[in-house]
C-alpha cells in the first residue's frame, strides 16, 4: 500500500487542482463540537475557537491526521491563497459573493446549499453552475443539507450544465455525513430528527469510501465533508483514493483497510468480517424496530 | 434550573454511593478514539494514553465537562480510592477477581459483561451479583456488551436477587451507546455490524435521559455509559439527573434542555421542536430504507 | 348515510362518465385466483374461466358486491357499448389499437401500464395521453404495473398534458392494490418480491380511501384496481365516495364505516379504535425486523 | 414429483393421526370471508353460512383444493368421528370443555388461544398440555392469538412438558398467517394494527412452507392455520409436505414448486427466480419506508 504521509508543502488550492491533484477536505466542527460540548446547538455560533481553542484544535488536528489537505475555518473565509464563499441558498446572493471576491484578485471558491432541485426561486443547479463560473468562481460545488448520493447528484447536474454552455471549472462536493434521501428542497433542516436525532442516519466508513469513488468518477476534484462528516470519515475519502494520490492518511496507521484488523480477532466469525466484500455488501441494522426508514419532512 | 457547577472535591467512591449521592460515569473511550484516528480496532490496545496524551485528554476532559464525577482508565484499574473489575464474563473469574482485590483492603466495584441470559456457563445475572457480594465486592453491575434496555433488565434481575438473599450492595450499570434488542447472549460483538457498521445504533441523547431516569428509578446509583456513549450522552445522564443531584455538568452551558435552544431559530417548524413532548415522542428514521431494523446474531 | 344499493340499470360507461358519474371499476383476477388455487402464475393464463367458472364466477360477485360498476374480463375486451384497450407499455402500440377500436364506432377507453417516466421509449405520460385522445380515445389512463400514489403521479401529468394541449378526455385510474414506491420504470416486475414475496407491500383499506379521494379530487371519474386490489379495496373505493355517489354497495351491509363496527367490542382498547382518526394516522408495521422498507428493482 | 390427488377416503381424525399420517387443517374463515364482503369484523359471526351460502362453500372448497384434509366449521364443532374445542385461553375452562366432550365417548382434540407466557393466570403452555391430556384428551395444541414462529415456540413447550411427564396425545398447530413477533400475553387483538391493518404482516408461500417443515420436525402431526391463512397457504403446507405424505394437492396443478413457473418468463431477471434458493432468502420489503417494523401491543 502507499506509504503514510502527513500534509504536504503549502502549495494553493487552485494550483493543486489545476495540477490534476485530489483534495480532500475536512469535515463537521459544529456538529461536532456540539457533541463534546463545545458549541450551542440552535444558534451554532462557532465561539469555542475562542473559549476553548484547545477543544478546536484538537478536531482541526485530528481531521489533519485523518488526510484533510484544507484548513477552512468556521464560516465565510479568507486564506492567503484563495477566497471561498459557502452556505448560499440562493443564486443570485453567491454570484455576488463571487463578483466581490474576485475583486481581491485571488481565485475564488463556490459552493451552494442546494439539491437537485435548485435554490429556492427555482434556479436549477446546472444554472447556479453557470452563473458561478461566468461570474468568475474557479471552484463550483455543493455543500451541507443534502446527504451523500443526493449531493452527488446535484454536482451531476452542475457537470452537465457546464459541459453544454462549454465552460470549465474545477468540482467541488462537501456532503452532509447523514443518510437522507428524504429531503425534501428545504435539506435536512426540515426533517423531523433534525438537530437532535440525526444519530441513525450517520454514514459508516464504508458509505463514504463509496462516496468519494463515485465523487471522482464524475470528475469531482475537490471531495470533503460538512455536518456528521467525523475524522474518521474524512480518512475513509482519503483511503479511498490513496491509489489515485499515491499516498495514505497518517491516521490509516489505527486503520485497517477494509476491516482487516480484525483478522487476528479470537473468534472465527468476526476474524471473517475481515474483509471488503463483507463490509461493502453488509446492509446495517438500525436496531429500532419502532422506528421507520424514512420521515416525512416538515416543509 | 440547578447552577452549572464542576467536578466536587474529592471523594471516595464508596462514600458517595454510601452518602446517597448518584454517580455520574464516564463513557467510550476505545471505540471513540477509534473514529479520531487514534486507536486501532481489533487489537482495541489503548497506546494512545502514551502516543497522543493530548488526544487522550482532550476526551477525558470532554467527558468531565459533561458530568462525569469519575476518571476510569482503559482496563482493570486500581485508583487511591477503590479497586474496580470490569470485563468479565464468567463468574467465576469475576469472584477471583474481587477476591484478590478485596485483599488490598479497599472497597471493591464489579462489573461483569452479562445479558439477562446470564454468563456463558448459564450463571444467571442474579447469581453473579449475589457471587460477587459475597466475596467481598461493595458496588456491582454490569458494563458494556449490551444496550440501555437489556442492560437495565440485567440490573433488575441482579438487583431482585440480591433482595431475595438479603444482601445489600450499591448498583452500577454502564450500557453501550447502542440499541442492541436483538443481541444474543454473547453480546455486541457477535452483531453483523460490529464494529464498523454500529452508526444506525447509536442512542439519541434523549434515549440516554430515558436510560438515566430508568436506572434511577431502580436503584442504580452510579450511572455511566461503555463503549458508544460519547460526552454528549454523559451529558444527558448528568441533565437528567440534575433535579436529584443538585447541578448541571459544565457542558450544560453549551447545551438547552430539551431542545430549548432552537426557540429562536427563523423557521416556524424549527422553532417548534423546542420542548420535551417533541423529542421524548420523536421515533427517529434511519434514512437507509434498504437495511433491516435489526440483525440475526452470527453466533 | 347512503342507502346500500346494487349494481344499475345498464348504461354505457361513455354515457355515464359524461353525465358525471364516479364509475367504480372493479380488481384482481389473476393475482386474486392464484391465491386461490385456480391461476398459475408465470403464464398467468385465464382459463380458470373456462375449467372453475364457479370460482371465476364467485370473484365476479364479490366485486359487484363491492361496488364495482363494471364487468371486465380477463383481456382485451369488447362490451357491447365500449371497447377497451388495456397493457400497453408502448405509446404507438396504443395508438394503433385506439384507431383500430375506433372504427368499430364505438366509444373507446385507452390505458397504459406506465409511470411518471412514461414508455420505454421515453415517451411521456403526458405525450402519451394526448396521442390517445388524438387517435380517438375518449378515456385515458393508467392500469397495472405501479402503486396508488406513482399512478396517481402519472395521472396528474396525463391530465395537466391534456389541458395544456387543450384537449378533453376522461381519465381513468387503476393502481396496483401494493405500495411500490421503489418501483423503477420498469413497474412492478422488476421488484424482487414479484411475484410471490409482495405480500407485505399489500394496501389496507385505508390506504384505498384515501388514494380514491386524491384521484377524485385529481378530476379522475373511473376509478379501480389491478393486481392485488382485493374485494375490499374496491368496497373502500365505492364507501369513500358514497357522499359523491349517494349510496353505499352492498357489501358494506357487512362493513362499518372506518372501522365503526369495533365499538361493541369487550376490549375497551379495542373499542378505541372504532374511529377514523384512528385508521388514518396508524402506520402499520410488518412484523419483520429483519426485512428492509425497500428493495432496489432488479432492473 | 407425488401425484396429485384430492381428498381421501374418510378416516377419523384420531385414526389417521394414530396411524402416523401428517394431517393439514384448513385456514382462515372469518378474516377471509370479511375480505370477500361477507363477514364484519368486531361481531365475527359467522351467518354468512346462511345467508351466502356459495360464498361460505367456495372457501371450503378452496381449502379443500389446497389439500386440507378436515372441515372444520366456524366454532365448537362436532362431526361424526371428534369433538373439538378451540379458542380457550384459560386452562381451567379448557378442562372443563374436555371432560364434558369426553363424555360422549368421542375422541377429543383441544387447542388454547395461549402463546409461550401461558394463559392469562399464568399457567405454562406445559401445564396446559399437561392437565388437558390428563383430562382425556388426544390431541393437544394451539390455534390462533400467535403467529407461526411464536406458536411453534408453544408447542415446543407443549411437547417438552408432556415429555416430562410421561403423557403421550398428538400435537395440532393452526398459528395465524401473520407475522407477529412482538405480541404480548395477549396475543394479535392487542397490536394496533388488529383487526384493519395487518396486510404488511401476512405471510408468504415461502414462510409457511418454513413453518409446515419445522412443525413437522417438532413432531406435530396436525398442522393447519387460523386467521390469515388463505387457501394458498395451505397449499404451502401441503406442498412442503408432499414427499412425506407421498402426494400433492389439487390445487398444485396450477403451482410451480419454488417458483418454477417462472422459468418460460421472457425477462431474464424474471426467471432467475424460479428457484428455491431466491425465494428462500429473499427478505421482502414492505413498501412502506414511514411504518416501523414492530409496534407496541396496546395491553
Amino acid at each position: 500500500m502507499a506509504p503514510t504521509r502527513g500534509p504536504r508543502v503549502k502549495k494553493g488550492l487552485l494550483e493543486r487542482l489545476d495540477s490534476g491533484e485530489v483534495v480532500v477536505g475536512d469535515g463537521s466542527f459544529l456538529l461536532t463540537l456540539e457533541k463534546r460540548g463545545y458549541v450551542k446547538a440552535g444558534l451554532w455560533t462557532p465561539e469555542a475557537v475562542a473559549e476553548h481553542p484547545h477543544a478546536f484544535r484538537q478536531l482541526h488536528m485530528e481531521f489533519l491526521r485523518a488526510g484533510s489537505d484544507v484548513m477552512q475555518t468556521f464560516t465565510f473565509s479568507a486564506s492567503d491563497d484563495n477566497m471561498e464563499s459557502q452556505y448560499f441558498e440562493h443564486a443570485v446572493e453567491a454570484v455576488w459573493a463571487v463578483e466581490v471576491l474576485k475583486e481581491s484578485g485571488k481565485p475564488v471558491a463556490a459552493t451552494m446549499c442546494i439539491g437537485p432541485e435548485g435554490d429556492i426561486h427555482g434556479v436549477t443547479p446546472g444554472e447556479c453552475a453557470v452563473k458561478l463560473v461566468k461570474a468568475g468562481a474557479s471552484v463550483v460545488g455543493v455543500n451541507c443539507q443534502f446527504g451523500p448520493w443526493t449531493s452527488l447528484k446535484t454536482m451531476s447536474l452542475m457537470k452537465e450544465a457546464l459541459q453544454a454552455a462549454g465552460l470549465r471549472a474545477h468540482l467541488m462536493v462537501q456532503s452532509l455525513g447523514f443518510h437522507m434521501p428524504d429531503c425534501g428542497k428545504g435539506g435536512f433542516l426540515d426533517l423531523p430528527e433534525y438537530p437532535f436525532a440525526l444519530e441513525p442516519r450517520v454514514a459508516t466508513r464504508w458509505d463514504i469510501q463509496k462516496y468519494a469513488r463515485e465523487a471522482y468518477n464524475l470528475g469531482v476534484r475537490y471531495i470533503g465533508g460538512c455536518c456528521g462528516f467525523e475524522p474518521y470519515h474524512i480518512r475513509a475519502i482519503a483511503e479511498e483514493l490513496a491509489p489515485e494520490r499515491g499516498f495514505l492518511p497518517p491516521a490509516s496507521e489505527k486503520h485497517g483497510s477494509w476491516g482487516s484488523g480484525l483478522n487476528t480477532h479470537t473468534k472465527p466469525w468476526i476474524r471473517a468480517r475481515a474483509r471488503r466484500e463483507y463490509w461493502e455488501n453488509l446492509r446495517p441494522a438500525s436496531g429500532r424496530p419502532l422506528c421507520p426508514s424514512l420521515s416525512k419532512p416538515d416543509a
